[in-house]
């Protein structure tokens, strides 16, 4: 069973490392790309015979306490058998 | 019309930080996590009326030779209307 936690900034916290990748595409003359949101990801690989609601309970609180820093990013997941 | 794209390290490739993390939640009394692997995602606001064919070939153009270190790193991406 794998856990994918997603972490993204907060739409309303400034992104600079996105906004430089969309300088750079824009000086290699790509037009089609109006803006660029970096986040980071994460895939846990949860112990087998872990029930699909243990599993959610245990990634979401992983995701809240240890990946995300609440203040200015927030998250979403997925689990897959 | 959004694309997103996921940039892992090589599954060949060591993984520190994820290895620091997976230590952390060890050490936090976690037990249903074996494994931690982390990567970085890109979500691009792509410019209206570009056909998903052409958001295809661009997305993975922009993929492989601006967010991914084709040596040590591999990418997956999808496209949302």
């Amino acid at each position: 069973m794998k856990a994918y936690v997603y972490v993204t900034l907060k739409t309303s916290v400034l992104d600079p490392q996105g906004q430089t990748i969309q300088n750079a595409l824009r000086k290699m003359g790509t037009s089609s790309v109006q803006g660029v949101r970096q986040g980071k990801f994460f895939t846990l690989a949860l112990a087998p015979g872990l029930t699909e609601e243990a599993a959610r309970a245990e990634v979401e609180r992983i995701a809240r306490e240890v990946l995300t820093n609440t203040v200015i990013e927030e998250f979403t997941y997925r689990i897959e058998a």
